[in-house]
């Protein structure tokens, strides 16, 4: 090689090396991998003001945001650094294709991760939108272990809305007794309920009223940077693409911005043909991207605020700054936060549910016709004396060895072989009444679903254990999106409801609200192999039972990796 | 057969029968198995009056007492009902002889037990005694986790003293703060010190002054029945043989009943040369067999109290009520609690430690020499800006694949196989001064002992990290009962202390104090296969490090069982 050459090829290796490393956040029209170091552990935090023992990643809750572009691997190392709990990590939203194992829901794709274990995480963002991850063990979600997901376009590509800045907020509600104890509560005869949170939390910040705690501790502080409001900041005239997460343990939200409008244009990672609200209502397990523009006057704040919708609850609205530039971003706004709509106002939450709509051009089309239709009656029910929650009769609980290991391993044994119902007592059951019978069978049976084929799930709300009371449940299924194809007050008619579906424009999510008293419609191929949980996302109910499990072509599933076992039928050696 | 031999037969089958079913707690001179059922569960319980999210058996801390005999099997069938936290409990005294992997010390001899899973220990009493069971993993031990073993003497063997009645009493410290909260403290920079408890309790009941709380909560009620004194009900003029135990996690305690003297006649399982005590100070992990006669005044009731010593610790002496049958067990006595004996005052501790001997007859002799000495130097360090404990300067910390399974699956990767030092620098450390270097290295490394060699260690005191400061630690060894060689003040020599150990009349134990810089000599023979904890009982000095492991004759041990299995490089499958 002459010199020229020779100094040529450095310089270009000098030149990729410099690409590689310096501009790495940069676009890159290939797929890359991203890698995280993670670390799970307690810390002492006061997202509220009050001081409460709080499971962190790296320091922090909300943990990390994974940002990323379609199609690039995420490699998270997850180290558990506490001291006698397990951990497991759902990356939600994310389909895990050909990755089953990687889903991260305890029980169904993986044994816990011991204390001081690392696990390796390794899956691909393979579509762009707004995602999710938390805790999927226990309730250590409502702990803090919690965070979000943003992928971007390939480079080169662009989305069919316009905006100038692009920032991700995540809604939550706060507890301050520890998951123990909530949990113990739950499972406990008498039944002991998680009650109202104490604080809404705007992407980890809210505030407690610390005159409500005795001034001899020192648990409560309202000065407390931790717990300074969330500031959004804008440059006046920008448009804003905010992505909403919301991960409450029990609460519906409805967040909005004083003064401002917002333009829907994005639901769990799907275009929405765009609608303008002044509240957008969330439920637990969904993300939304709205647009804000900074069109108001620019030389004062003004409050966001997230309050507890559809259920008569006490606690405080949430409270963050939308804050113009070069305001002080803890300048307090002029006026007084505003009230946000009535909780028992249901007629405006479901407006929204209907005017979600897939955008025209970016519909991914439905099958006209379903191969299965599953109708799932959500009923509170008492078993043995436990409060727990039921779909047709069958409250959830988890097996010893996890479902995926135990289908591809044959493990008969590991769990109920026998499938739950695919419907209820149509005729004779009274959704507008308590159950006259609360008994339920508690089961860890499974829905086989045949591969490649349609399945049509209705989900059937119903009255709870006390007269004229039914909740609001936000399902959420793993490893698939779903189409939308209707809601409807009452009890569903399968003869005729079905042919009402929208099968012109449903917009696909993969969580979707159940209004009391009502039924929501939806649909998905059967494609994915895996095991997949589909659960009510409030995390008590999905701790009391109301969740279910999929199976689809486990047969196609390729070799688990030992990393997921260690539990049940899974203790021995492995070769590496 | 004729009727009358038939006749005959019957009635002696029926007869054994009588005596199987119904007299099955009366003697019999076979060994028998012994069937538990626990479920380990979180409770919210009052102990000292103060609510607190508690570890039970069964709903009880201290949990069920087990009562056996000599050779008896016992079999404990676990179930794990924490919510994502897992368990493990060692039995304290049992030397697991044939069983290495039932001693439920966690990263030593088993992988922790999963939520939800049931593990059964099973293993042989061999020997009668007084021992404690308790957690072997975090600390949950003082989350409440612990209880006692009584094993009786076989039928119609008798003591070499005389009782009435025979009771078990257990001693423990407690804290508000959750053992997730403590530990954070212990593993944190800046170091967050548990300090001192808010109470002591005898045999799970304390008293905490609910003044200190905060009104507006109903974290504390006095008046609570949980909190109510313990009552150690006597009929005037019997003896009581008093089994007492200390499972604190970090309190040594002066033990008192006011008015009465008590004879000390058993240590660890072992008889003891009987000497009177007023005060009996006890440490973390030991037990004492007292006799005390009911020789008062029969009118009254008087005090029982345990008090803090070794450490100028605020918390109040816990109290319980020495009653006088038929004097009703709630009423107070009519005088002042004694206050016990000063914390900071050595002697009459070490003249305790000196007295404890061998009972004539009973002696089971020392080999008159050593194979090998390890001298031990205790030191408080800070490695990494983390506060540590050491022994020779390697602060102890567990691998992943528990030791046992390694050393028996020749996983040499599973933990550094180099060999800590059996020594420190004698002659130019200086144990009366804060370590010079504080530094010191964090390893999983152990100490292979020689199969059926004789071993002495030395455990040397020094000063902490705080001038003029030595504490107190008291050190378990698992697997075996060691002879007490000697104690003595100062710098250990090998060359000169060693020539005065007592061979005579040492007595054996499981547990042993080593006095503010001071030194504990102690022998025992490598002669149970096995992989074994040494450790503080403190429960945060084995936290921060204050232990090594000794493994013996592992090429000796036995089919391990796949129950013991699912950690570290223990994920696989396993054909029952």
């Amino acid at each position: 090689m002459d010199e020229f050459l020779k100094k040529k090829s450095v310089i270009t290796f000098l030149t990729i090396l410099f690409v590689v490393t310096c501009c790495s956040g940069v676009q890159k029209a290939e797929a890359r991998i991203r890698r995280y170091k993670w670390e799970v552990k307690y810390e002492l935090k006061s997202p509220d003001c009050y001081k409460k023992l709080t499971i962190t990643i790296n320091g922090r809750s909300p943990g990390p945001s994974i940002v990323a572009r379609e199609g690039d691997t995420i490699v998270v190392e997850l180290k558990n650094s506490l001291f006698t709990e397990n951990v497991a990590i759902h990356w939600h939203g994310i389909r895990q294709i050909d990755t089953p194992w990687m889903d991260g829901t305890e029980g169904v794709t993986q044994c816990p991760i011991l204390p001081a274990d690392t696990f390796v995480y390794k899956f691909v963002v393979d579509r762009p939108g707004t995602y999710l991850y938390h805790a999927h063990y226990g309730m250590q979600r409502e702990a803090g272990l919690y965070g979000s997901i943003r992928v971007l376009l390939n480079e080169g590509e662009s989305e069919p809305f316009q905006y100038d800045y692009d920032r991700s907020i995540i809604l939550n509600d706060w507890y301050h007794k520890s998951t123990h104890e909530l949990s113990l509560g739950l499972s406990s005869i008498p039944f002991a309920w998680v009650n109202e949170p104490q604080s809404i939390l705007i992407h980890g910040r809210g505030k407690f009223n610390c005159n409500t705690v005795g001034t001899t501790t020192n648990l409560c502080n309202t000065s407390n940077p931790e717990c300074a409001p969330y500031a959004i900041t804008v440059v006046p005239g920008k448009t804003y693409r905010l992505r909403i997460g919301s991960l409450t343990a029990l609460s519906a939200l409805s967040f909005e911005i004083e003064g401002h409008n917002m333009t829907v244009v994005e639901a769990d990672g799907h275009n929405v043909d765009p609608f303008v609200v002044k509240n957008l209502f969330i439920y637990s397990g969904e993300t939304y991207s709205v647009l804000v523009t900074a069109d108001q006057d620019p030389s004062r704040n003004y409050w966001a605020s997230a309050k507890v919708v559809s259920r008569n609850s006490s606690t405080p609205n949430g409270l963050a700054i939308f804050n113009y530039y070069p305001n002080h971003p803890r300048r307090d706004p002029p006026t007084v936060p505003p009230p946000g709509p009535h909780w028992d106002d249901v007629a405006p939450r479901l407006a929204q549910s209907y005017a979600i709509r897939a955008r025209p051009g970016y519909i991914h089309p439905p099958p006209l016709k379903s191969d299965r239709t599953i109708v799932m009656l959500n009923t509170q029910n008492e078993v043995g004396g436990y409060r727990r929650w039921s779909v047709n009769n069958v409250s959830f609980n988890l097996p010893h060895t996890p479902y995926l290991i135990a289908y591809k391993h044959n493990l008969l044994h590991a769990f109920d072989q026998r499938q739950p119902p695919d419907g209820y007592d149509f005729v004779r059951y009274n959704i507008s009444a308590p159950p006259p019978n609360p008994n339920a069978t508690i089961s860890n049976a499974t829905y086989r679903l045949e591969f490649n084929t349609t399945i049509d799930v209705v989900l059937q709300n119903a009255n709870t254990m006390n007269v004229n009371n039914s909740e609001t449940h936000p399902w959420h299924l793993h490893g698939h999106d779903f189409w939308v194809l209707g809601y409807g007050v009452g009890k569903f008619d399968v003869g005729k409801d079905s042919e009402e579906f929208n099968l012109v424009d449903p917009i696909m999510k993969n969580t979707v609200a159940v209004h009391p008293f009502g039924w929501t419609a939806l649909r998905f191929r059967a494609n994915n192999p895996g095991v997949w949980a589909f659960h009510c996302h409030i995390e008590s109910h999905f701790f009391m039972g109301m969740g279910v499990v999929f199976e689809e072509g486990v047969e196609r599933v390729g070799e688990l990796p030992s990393s997921i076992m260690g539990c049940g039928d899974t203790k021995g050696f492995y070769t590496p």
